[in-house]
C-alpha cells in the first residue's frame, strides 16, 4: 500500500544537493536505483536483512528500488519486497512514499514505471544501474516508459559515495581492525597439515565471532601461487598468505597478512621488508589536495629500482561499500568512462586500499594489503598490525 | 585464454539427458546460464568463493556464464571472472572450453555471443535467466545475436533441480540439523533484556561455528508480530520465534522454532500443540506418487475446523539451492507460467518446507517450519528436534 502516514519527516541520510549536482552534470533527471549497495547508501546503512546474502526467491529475485527525481527528494519513493513491511513499520525509509508489496523483479519494475509516470513532465533522461537492473525489469521499464532515455548512473552514484562520512570511516576502521584481528587469531591456531579449506573455515569463524560478515579469503600456502581455497595442506616451514574481505555493517575490511610455519630466513625477511617499504612509501603522499596518482608514482619508483620488479605488482584503489570503487587511481581494469582520479586531488574522507603483491618464482606468494584513509591533514592506516611474518601455531 | 588442455574428460555432474528433454519440451536450443545457483548446480556444487557474498566489483559486477547447447555437452563453455583462473587450475569445470578472463558483465556477455556464434547453425531459440541477466549484458546479447529468439529458461532449470541426489539430500539434512542445533544453543544463552539484534548476532555466530553461511533470521519477541531484527528487548515471561535460513555448501536449512523466557501456560501449550498437529498431519501423505496438493488438503482441513482459522496460515514449498523452488504446491505467490505441482505426483528426492504460522491477536507470533524429504517409500523430516517450547536462558 502507499503509506501516506510515513510522510512524517525523517532526515535524509545523504547530501541531496551533491547528488543533484552530480545528476545535473550527467544530464540525468531522475534515478531508478536497484543495487543493494546504493540502496544501502541512500537509506543510511539500510540493507534488508532477509536478502542480505541471497537474491533468488521463488521464480524471480529480490529487487529493491528507489525512484529519485533530481532536485525533488520530496517526490522520492521506495519500492520494496512484501516482507519489507516489517522494516517500514520500524521507520527505516525516509522517502515520502513507500510501497512494500513486491514479490518479483517484474512487480518492482511496474511500480517504478507507475511512480515515474506520476511525477509527470520534466523528466526525459533516467539514470539506471545497468549491471544491477535485471533484463526482465529493464524490459518493463522500456515498454512502460517509451520516449524516455535511459543511461547508466553508475558514475554519479559512485562519486557520491567517494568521500566517506565520519560514521562510515568509523565502520571501515572497525572492519579493518576486526579482519586483521581475526587473521592473527587464525595464524595462532593453525596446526601442521591443515588444508587451505580448513584454514579458511577457521578464519570465517573468527570473523563471524567478531560480528563481521565473511566475504572471501584468497589464500596461498608454500610456494604455490594459486589463491583459491583447496585441499592443499600447509606444512611446517611453509609460508601462508591470507587476503580476506569481511564486512562490518556493509563496509569492507580488505587486508592481506603473511604467516610462516617456523622462522623466516633472511631472504624472506628481506622480501617482506621490501613490500613493507613499498606500502609505507605509497601512503606517504596521501593528504587532501595531493595528486591521487602520486601514490602510484612513489610506489612504482621503488619497485622499478628494485631487482624484484619482474614479479612485483602495485595497485591502489578506493574502497567502501564496494571492494573497488572511487577514487579510481589507475587505468588498469575496466573504466568505461572518463573517471580516472589519478590527476585529481585526494579529498579527506576518501579511503584507499594499497596492495603490493610479489609472485616470487622460488619463495611463493608474498603480499601486504592495507587500508588508508585521507584525513583532514594527512592520512591514517586502519588495522595496521601484524605486518611482519606472523608465526603460525603459536597461540 | 581458451584452455584446450582442459579437454581431458571430467564427469558432468548432472543428468544431461534430462536437461535436454526439458529444453526440448520448452523448444530451447541453447542455454546461457548466469545465476549463481544454477551455475552451482550445473558444476556440481561449484560457487566461486570470491563472489560468494557480493556481486559488485569496480564499475560492474561478477557474471559467471555457462553456454550449453541442447544435446551437445561437448560444445559447452564456461566463461568466468579472471580470478577464476585459480579454480580452473584446480579442475573445477567440466566444460571442454573454459575462459577465465572477464572483469565485467559486458566482457562475459561478449564472450557468450562469440561462443554461440562459434557453435554455428541449428540454434534459433536461446534460454536465458531473465531475472539474473543484467540489462547491460542483455543488450550485448541482443545486439550480437540478432535473429535469435530469447526466452526465459527459469522453468526447465528449476525442474532439473527438483529431485535431489543423495549427496544433495545429505547436505540439506545436515543444513537443517545445524540450523536447529544453532537455535537451541541460542535459546540457552539469551539473557533478560537482550535485543532482537543481539539475539540474531548470537544465532549468526552459532551458525558460523557450525560452518553454516548465515543467510537471515526472521525474529519476533513478546506479542509483537514484527519479524525484523530491531532494538526491541526480550523480557522474562515473553515468547520468541526464530525462523532462520543458513546454508551448508549452498543448500539451505530453513526452520522455525519457538522459545519462551519462563514456563508456558496451558493456552500457549495448546496453541503450539495445534501447530504441531498441523505440521505432523501435513507431512503424513508424503510419499512417491502421492498428489503434491494433498499436503495442503490435510493441513487445511485441520486449520479450517479449528477456532484458530482466522489467524493461521499454512504453506508448503520446495526448497534446495533456492529457498522457494519446485515442487510448487500452491497458487499463492508469483507463478508466471503453468508450473503448479499440486496435481502432480511427488517424487523421491523432492524436499519440501512445511510451515504453519499463527499470528495470534493476543499471544503473539507462534510458528513451526520443518524440512521434509520424499524418500523411496515415504518421507523423512530433517532437523526435527526442538519442536516444543524451548526454555530460554537455561543453558
Amino acid at each position: 500500500m502507499l503509506d501516506v502516514a510515513a510522510k512524517k519527516t525523517k532526515a535524509i541520510p545523504f547530501d541531496t544537493h551533491y547528488l543533484d549536482r552530480l545528476l545535473a552534470d550527467a544530464g540525468i533527471d531522475a534515478l531508478i536505483v536497484t543495487s543493494k549497495h546504493n540502496i544501502q547508501y541512500l537509506f543510511g546503512g539500510y540493507r534488508f536483512f532477509f536478502f542480505d546474502y541471497m537474491d533468488a526467491i521463488g521464480v524471480s529475485r529480490y529487487l529493491p528500488v528507489l525512484v529519485y527525481r533530481r532536485g525533488r527528494p520530496e517526490d522520492a519513493s521506495y519500492i520494496g519486497y512484501r516482507m519489507e513491511a516489517f522494516e517500514q513499520e520500524l521507520g527505516r525509509f525516509w522517502t515520502p512514499t513507500v510501497q512494500t508489496t513486491t514479490s518479483t523483479s517484474l512487480d518492482a519494475a511496474r511500480l517504478a514505471v507507475e511512480h515515474i509516470k506520476r511525477l509527470g513532465k520534466g523528466i526525459r533522461k533516467i539514470g539506471v544501474e545497468v549491471a544491477f537492473m535485471p533484463s526482465d525489469a529493464a524490459a518493463v521499464l522500456l515498454d512502460g516508459l517509451e520516449g524516455y532515455e535511459f543511461v547508466d548512473a553508475q558514475f554519479p552514484l559512485e562519486r557520491l559515495r567517494a568521500r566517506k562520512t565520519a560514521a562510515e570511516i568509523a565502520l571501515l576502521k572497525s572492519a579493518s581492525e576486526r579482519v586483521v584481528d581475526a587473521m592473527l587469531e587464525t595464524f595462532g591456531t593453525i596446526t601442521d597439515g591443515m588444508t587451505k579449506n580448513e584454514i579458511v573455515q577457521l578464519l570465517r569463524r573468527n570473523e563471524a565471532n567478531r560480528d563481521l560478515t565473511f566475504e572471501y579469503c584468497l589464500i596461498t600456502a608454500g610456494t604455490s601461487l594459486n589463491r583459491a581455497p583447496s585441499e592443499q595442506r600447509l606444512r611446517r616451514g611453509e609460508i601462508l598468505s591470507l587476503d580476506s574481505g569481511g564486512n562490518y555493517h556493509g563496509y569492507i575490511g580488505d587486508l592481506c597478512r603473511m604467516g610462516i610455519f617456523g622462522e623466516p630466513d633472511s631472504e624472506l625477511e628481506d622480501l617482506l621488508g621490501f613490500i613493507e617499504d613499498v606500502q609505507q612509501r605509497a601512503r606517504k603522499p596521501m593528504k587532501p589536495g595531493a595528486r591521487g596518482g602520486d601514490i602510484f608514482t612513489v610506489a612504482e619508483e621503488l619497485v622499478h629500482a628494485s631487482p624484484h620488479k619482474p614479479y612485483v605488482e602495485f595497485v591502489a584503489h578506493g574502497m567502501g561499500l564496494v571492494s573497488h570503487e572511487a577514487p579510481r587511481l589507475t587505468a588498469t581494469g575496466p573504466v568505461p568512462y572518463s573517471a580516472h582520479d589519478a590527476d585529481r586531488p585526494l579529498e579527506s574522507g576518501m579511503v584507499v586500499s594499497i596492495e603490493t603483491t610479489m609472485k616470487h618464482p622460488k619463495r611463493g606468494f608474498i603480499k601486504l594489503e592495507d587500508t588508508v584513509a585521507v584525513t583532514e591533514h594527512g592520512h591514517q592506516g586502519f588495522g595496521d598490525s601484524g605486518r611482519g611474518w606472523n608465526r603460525i601455531g603459536e597461540a
